[in-house]
């Protein structure tokens, strides 16, 4: 069990610093400064828990704990040394995608330890690992995550769900979270490497 | 007052899926899938309610009674199952009238149940009825409700301050509430119908 | 003490009626009505203490003493009579700065009162200061101020830090207090004056 908490505390760092990367990719698309680069980075790594903690009525979690902060902008100085690159950004989409997946588990698992009800603690672990992005993008006055075709919210959805559903089982906690982990990353895998798409609406749609 | 109580159940349950179903519309003009088209839903349905929730201290509504996201699903469905056409449209603006009539009145209501003093209970109504809306414009990244003309939250505030208003001289609820329901309803309606506005700034404005 | 009291309170409404009356410009620019005028106001004025709040646990600071909103309401009422012209937009600019300073200082010295670590207390200085003028930009739907290369978030950070700095070396809260508003009012006036910038980010971007 030490070993699974600590397993979950690198995870759970390692996902900030690559949501902060994220953010601060954002900025570097703007080659805005250094303090907006952290300001992204910071806003795109933590903003997910900070809603999560809002809503369930936790303290927030990096307001006491400011490494998370600090990891942030480690991702944001290490963006900025390093520059863009195609393949960096290929990289940085793959973590982004191992980030998504532990937070949709690390968001829901905090919910039901305090009690949330599964159904919302489902909803928990979404936004954990989505709403960061949403930030970054309605910050940086670009249409957000949520409006494009592929397959975001969905993996998280789907990984948050299996999490919950095992774990209301009973199963321990190391097997209900890699499978929540496994299927949040394999749906957002195959988002990237197969285009998966879910099908639009099909309907008549109101004219814009 | 137990007849009371339920109504105002009854309404809280039909005003969340109106605007959940407001929130799938939007997402039906991109033609997204369904996970997205909850998502939007959810949004708009509990947005308003959930800042409410944040802004005085209470727990927030929905997160330990899921039975509101469910509701506001419902709503998302509805719309992906009937698409979208011009009288439904017109009905869904009816509809989302009475929801925003509701909301200043249960908004405001609960903000006094806990104490909060009356001029900030009526920012509570305003809130609870439009930030949902507001939260779709700009996740949708859409120019929000609130840069149109046309008057979306003066009827919530018009309704909002007639029932704590009233409600302050110790009128029965049911009538205080109604009163407020039904001047947030005619304004609104007054601005459907015949497009009342309220005169723009007059004097010289900073360029754009 | 007593007199330093005081002055916190005066410029803390001071801040808030300038906030609310930046907030209310934006409002001018779309030639609104006046109840856009005040939601704008009120968001702008008081909306970055709200995210400070919020973050740390305390109670949201307006909500139980409207004063704080009927302050902002005065500076809408303000701009809606005087109009807008280039020599008050200029006064305007350099109350702001003045309302930032303070503000970064303020929240900050909010935070470190509540226990909050000394790295998140200046986050909160710079929150308070700006988020107020974020979310008015993105309610307007314009490109949010961080997206401009003038530096706003830079003074505020750099205050918040000095004050939070010397006052974690028990100097008296007027000393540490005073340069922290003079060295982020220094820095916001070189931008506003001579058009300091930071350096933007140098390396390879990536394509929009």
């Amino acid at each position: 069990m030490d070993a699974l908490t600590s397993t979950l505390t690198v995870l759970d760092y390692a996902a900030v610093a690559v949501f902060g990367a994220s953010g601060a990719l954002a900025a570097a698309r703007g080659r805005h400064d250094i303090v907006t680069f952290g300001f992204f980075a910071a806003v795109t790594g933590v903003g997910g828990g900070t809603l999560r903690d809002l809503l369930i009525g936790a303290p927030v979690f990096w307001v006491g704990r400011p490494e998370y902060i600090i990891v942030c902008l480690v991702g944001a100085v290490a963006i900025w040394v390093m520059g863009w690159g195609r393949e960096r950004e290929r990289m940085l989409l793959w973590l982004d995608a191992l980030g998504m997946a532990a937070y949709a588990v690390v968001g829901a698992l905090k919910a039901t330890s305090l009690g949330i009800p599964p159904f919302s603690a489902v909803i928990m672990g979404v936004l954990t690992s989505t709403f960061g992005g949403v930030l970054r993008d309605v910050l940086a006055h670009e249409p957000s995550i949520l409006l494009r075709r592929e397959l975001y919210v969905t993996p998280a959805l789907v990984g948050a769900a299996v999490f919950v559903g095992l774990h209301s089982f009973d199963l321990p906690l190391v097997v209900s979270g890699a499978m929540g982990f496994l299927a949040a990353f394999t749906v957002r895998a195959g988002a990237i490497l197969f285009g998966w798409q879910m099908p639009g609406f099909p309907g008549r749609s109101p004219p814009t």
